[in-house]
């Protein structure tokens, strides 16, 4: 069963800018049915993971603004706060260390993929605990010069797969091993 | 006249680590005759520039321990400080804006395109002139979590071109605007 860290990123290795804002992402043209696009990723995802900020960011700019959740599977949520839950939404509250949250995960995912939704943070406490085996980037075509970072980890990566979709240019790699650890 | 910044970087847009090495990026297998590899650039390059940085690192690792300065074409070197000319180089330095050093290696390039080597600032000091057609980034298999970033500025671009070259994931980009400016 495969945990990866699937996410988009600007060419300079930001997953928002400074403002904690996406409009740089939204903008750019993909394919839905593309390749190593969403849509087949998720697909195969049976438990997903996200940090308090990504959980928030969802809620405020997709829930708050009349969208649904959008999520089927059961939602992992690392937060020290307490926060609110968003209706219809399977999601359960944790903090303290990955592992144990990857158990559930993995008891729960009926044998198909773990995401790790973001942010980078979080994707890089997977990897310190060993738990993070791949990583897909969807570069859009910009850079941004600050904002949060795509994965604030120093790790040996292996190319796996490489395509285009539209704007994007995307790539599919298996973490080898993590240098500062 | 194509002025473009070729460059590699780690997959979170380091084009060097925190200790200003490029050991990380040297280790990973390429075809030097492969797709957006460095050997068919350089053909088409009539004139390169480089901040000091770059151009101390290039005297330190290479012509001080025995390799050639490895560049046919004239270059020139911006630094606010006097620099040791390496023996066999064909350079000039230079200080302050970086528009009348486009326009002197426009004039020397004989047609040819223009190479900006690095670093990133140099870089986002020609796109600030308007002066930066092209960024060419060749993503290295790792993550650095920091060191010298590789394109300090926030632009759009525009996705001309994808390859993989071995452990390489290559995109060609066309500069469309500026978003700080």
């Amino acid at each position: 069963m495969v945990t990866a860290y699937f996410t988009a990123s600007s060419l300079d290795g930001f997953i928002t800018d400074e403002h904690n804002e996406l409009g740089w992402l939204f903008k750019q043209p993909i394919d839905a049915n593309g390749p190593m696009h969403y849509g087949p990723f998720i697909d195969g995802v049976g438990a997903l993971v996200m940090g308090a900020t990504t959980y928030l960011w969802i809620k405020e700019h997709h829930v708050d603004a009349g969208d649904e959740w959008g999520y089927s599977q059961p939602a992992w949520v690392m937060t020290h706060r307490d926060l609110p839950v968003v209706e219809g939404a399977d999601v359960r509250f944790r903090r303290g260390p990955v592992a144990p949250v990857h158990a559930e995960m993995t008891a729960a995912a009926g044998g198909k993929a773990l995401w790790v939704v973001g942010g980078g943070d979080l994707a890089g406490q997977f990897a310190d605990a060993g738990l993070l085996d791949e990583v897909w980037v969807q570069y859009a075509p910009v850079t941004l010069r600050g904002g949060a970072p795509l994965l604030p980890r120093a790790l040996d990566l292996e190319l796996l797969e490489i395509a285009r979709n539209e704007a994007f240019l995307c790539g599919r790699y298996r973490v080898v091993d993590q240098i500062d650890r």
